[in-house]
C-alpha cells in the first residue's frame, strides 16, 4: 500500500498547529497561516478545538500592523501533563512535566534489582498513583506515561529484548501490562531515544534541525532525530552505535561481532578493564559484589580520572578514544553539524569525553571543509531519561507524525 | 523560520498524486483519492491539470462497482524524457530514460582524463545534443539532466570537493556550467545517491520501504533511502560509508583517520595490495602505467579471484570482509532490513561480496532475532551510474519533496 500523503490527515494538521504554537511562544492566527501554508480559515477552526480542548490560550495583542490588533496564542502549559519513568537496574525515576516540557516534579525509588517484571511494574504503578496524589494532579489530565528502557524494542509488543542483563523482562510487554495497571497509555522508548526527545523538547534544538544525542548509561546508544522526530528504522531499533566494530579481529562482543565499541570503550568496558589492574581497583575501593552496580563502579573510576590519578584517566581516555571515533563514523554516515552527549555515563568526566569528540570530528570529520560539527552536552544528571520518557508521550500525542504504510 | 508543514504546498501535492499514478500502473480517479486522503474534488482538478500538461492519459475504464465504470489513468511515459550523465575517470555515460524511469538509449563516450573541467562540460553538453537529434527527441521535452559524479558535494554551488583526485574540479560548478551550456535544468547527486534512486525509480522497492544501496566504483559509499527519498544530512554528503573505521589503530586513510574501509577494502585498497604481491602482479599482466586504470586492474584481479587464482582470491575475500563489516555498522545504526550492492566494483566478483555481507548480517546483525535483512545484487553494468542520474531528475521533478525551511 502507498504512504498516506503527507499532512493528509486532520489529526497531523492540528498537531502541527499546536507544535507551531509552542515553537513559537506567542503567535498570531496570522503569522499561524504564513509559517504554515495553510489559509486563515483552517487555522481558525483548528484553534477553535485546541482552545475548546484547552491546550491554547488566548494572551493579548500583538501590534497592528494598520487593522485590528491581532490576538495573540500560546500554549496552556498548565491544562495537561505527561509522566516519564525511567525502568533502570539501581532505580526507577518517576518524572512529571508539563505539556511544554517544563520539568515539575520528580520522584526516585528503589530499581527494579532482579524482581520478577510484573511485580515491578504493579510497584511503578502504586508510586505513580501516590505520585500524582501528592502533587494533586487529576489522572484524566495525564496525557500519558513515557517508559525509558535500555535495550532493543520488540516493534510489535513493546518488550525489551535485550541482551545480557534483559533476562524476564526479554518477553515481558511492559506497554500493555503498565497500560493496564494504570489505565493510562503508555509509550515504551529505548533510553538513547528517550533523549534525543528530550533534547529535543528542551528548546535548544531547532524542529528543523537534524542532530543525533550520544546516550551512555553503562551501555551507549544514540538517539537520531531527522526532520523533527526520532529515525527508527525497520524495528525501532536503530542508533545501534555501541555495535559498531573499531577493531575488526579485536575482542568478541556478546552480539557476535568483534571490536564493537560496546565491548571496547563504554562504562561496563571501562569497569572490566580497571578489574584487570588490581592496584587501580583497590587503590579506588571499588569491590567485586552480587550485582555490582557498574554505574556506581564507573563514577569512582571517571571521579578519580578527574582528580589526577594517571591510571584510572588513561581508562577513561581510551574510552573516549572509541567513543568519539563511534560518533566520527555516525557523523561521516549522517552528515551531522550537531551531536549531544547525554546519559549519566558523561556525567562525571564529561570534559574528557567532550574534549575527544571535539577534537576527533575537528581533525577528521569527512566534511570538515564544508561544514563544522557542534559538539554540545546534554543532560547527564539521574533524571535525565525519565524526563526525556515524558518528552516522548509529548512529542507522540502533541506533534505531527508521518504514519507509514 | 519553522518548516513548511509537511504537503501544505500544492506543487507537492501534485507531485504525490502523479507518484501514486506512476506507482499504481493504472488507478482511477477514487482510487487516487482513496489511497491519498484528498477528496475527489482536489483530485480531479489535479489530474485535470496533469492531463493538459501531458504527463498523464486515460486508458479505459475499470470494473463497476455498482454505479458508473470509473476511468482509469495511467503515466502517460513517452510524454517527456530524463537525460543521465555519469562523469567518470575512464569513461563518460548518456543516457535517456522515459518518465516512468525506463532506459531508451544509451551511448559513452571518452572520460574525464585529465582535461578541464570546463572543456569537458562543453564536449558533454555537445554529445547531449548530438544524442537527441540522433534518437529524434525534442529537447523542450526533456525534464532535465542528471549528473552523477564521484566525491564531496559542496551544497552551495554543486561543486564535487573531493578527496585525492579532484583537482579542478574541486572548485568547478559543475550545475551552473552544464547549465548554461545546455540550457537545462542540471542536478548533480553523488553516484551512491544516485543508485539508490535508481533502485527505487526501478520499481523493484516500494516507496514506503527504506533501505541502503552500497555503491562500489573505485571507492565505496552509499545511498541512504528513508521515507521515499534520498537522507542527504547537513551538507548533502550523508553515507560516507569509506570512512567508518574498522581499525582504530590501523593505516592512516587520505581523509586523516585510521583504518578505514576506503584505505583497507575498496578497488583502490585491493588493487595497492596486489602491487605488493610482485608475482601476482606480474601474473596477471597489471602494468604500472600513468593515470593508470583502477577499475580496469581490479577487474582483472575479480577475474582472477572468481577462477580460482589462490592469491586474488584472497584479497578479494579480506575485501569482501571488510564491507561486509562496514555494512553490519550501517545496518545497526539504520536498523535496516534491506540493502543492495551496486555499481562496477561489485560486477564480477558479486558471489564474493554478496556471501559474505548476507553470511555477516545473518551471524552478526543486531537484531536478527527481531528482523531478518535482504541483501541482493542491484544494478553493477557500465550505464548504471547515469542511469541512475536519470533517476535523480525524475525523481526531483516528479515526487512530493520535503522543503526544509
Amino acid at each position: 500500500m502507498a504512504r498516506r500523503l503527507k499532512g493528509a490527515s486532520s489529526a497531523d494538521t492540528r498537531s502541527a498547529i499546536l507544535d507551531l504554537i509552542r515553537s513559537s511562544g506567542q503567535v498570531s492566527r496570522i503569522e499561524l497561516s504564513e509559517k504554515s501554508g495553510l489559509t486563515e480559515a483552517t487555522i481558525s477552526k483548528i484553534v477553535r478545538t485546541l482552545i475548546v480542548d484547552g491546550f491554547v490560550i488566548e494572551t493579548g495583542y500583538a501590534e497592528s500592523t494598520g487593522g485590528k490588533r491581532p490576538v495573540l496564542l500560546e500554549l496552556n502549559v498548565a491544562s495537561r501533563y505527561a509522566l516519564g519513568v525511567s525502568l533502570d537496574y539501581a532505580r526507577i525515576s518517576l518524572v512529571l512535566c508539563d505539556i511544554s516540557g517544563k520539568m515539575l516534579h520528580s520522584h526516585a525509588v528503589a530499581g527494579t534489582r532482579v524482581s520478577k517484571p510484573q511485580s515491578v511494574i504493579d510497584r511503578v504503578a502504586r508510586e505513580i498513583s501516590r505520585f500524582l496524589v501528592k502533587h494533586k494532579v487529576d489522572r484524566s489530565d495525564v496525557i500519558g506515561i513515557g517508559v525509558s528502557g535500555a535495550g532493543r524494542l520488540d516493534a510489535s509488543g513493546g518488550a525489551l529484548r535485550s541482551s545480557k542483563q534483559a533476562g524476564e523482562w526479554e518477553e515481558f510487554a511492559i506497554e500493555a501490562a503498565l497500560g493496564e495497571a494504570t489505565n493510562m497509555p503508555v509509550i515504551l522508548e529505548n533510553d538513547a531515544n528517550c533523549a534525543a526527545l528530550g533534547e529535543f523538547w528542551s528548546g535548544r534544538v531547532s524542529t528543523a534541525h537534524d542532530f543525533a544525542t550520544i546516550y551512555m548509561a553503562t551501555g551507549i546508544g544514540c538517539g537520531i532525530v531527522i526532520n523533527g522526530d526520532v529515525y527508527r528504522g525497520a524495528s525501532s531499533n536503530a542508533g545501534e552505535i555501541g555495535h559498531l566494530s573499531l577493531d575488526i579481529d579485536g575482542p568478541e562482543c556478546f552480539c557476535g561481532s568483534r571490536g564493537c565499541v560496546e565491548v571496547m570503550a563504554t562504562p561496563a568496558a571501562v569497569v572490566r578493564n580497571a578489574r584487570d589492574d588490581h592496584a587501580l581497583w583497590k587503590r579506588l575501593g571499588l569491590r567485586e559484589r552480587e550485582g555490582e552496580d557498574i554505574r556506581a563502579s564507573f563514577a569512582t573510576i571517571a571521579a578519580a580520572a578527574m582528580t589526577g590519578d594517571h591510571d584510572a584517566e588513561s581508562l577513561v581516555r581510551q574510552s573516549a578514544k572509541y567513543v568519539a571515533t563511534a560518533v566520527l563514523g555516525l557523523t561521516n554516515i549522517f552528515d551531522l553539524d550537531r551531536v549531544y552527549l547525554a546519559g549519566p555515563g558523561f556525567a562525571i568526566a564529561s570534559p574528557i569525553y567532550l574534549d575527544m569528540v571535539r577534537d576527533v570530528l575537528g581533525r577528521l570529520a569527512f566534511m570538515r571543509k564544508v561544514h563544522s560539527v557542534a559538539v554540545e552536552m546534554g543532560e547527564t544528571g539521574p533524571g535525565a531519561a525519565a524526563r526525556g520518557a515524558a518528552s516522548v508521550v509529548l512529542h507522540s500525542r502533541l506533534t505531527p507524525h508521518h504514519v507509514r504504510g
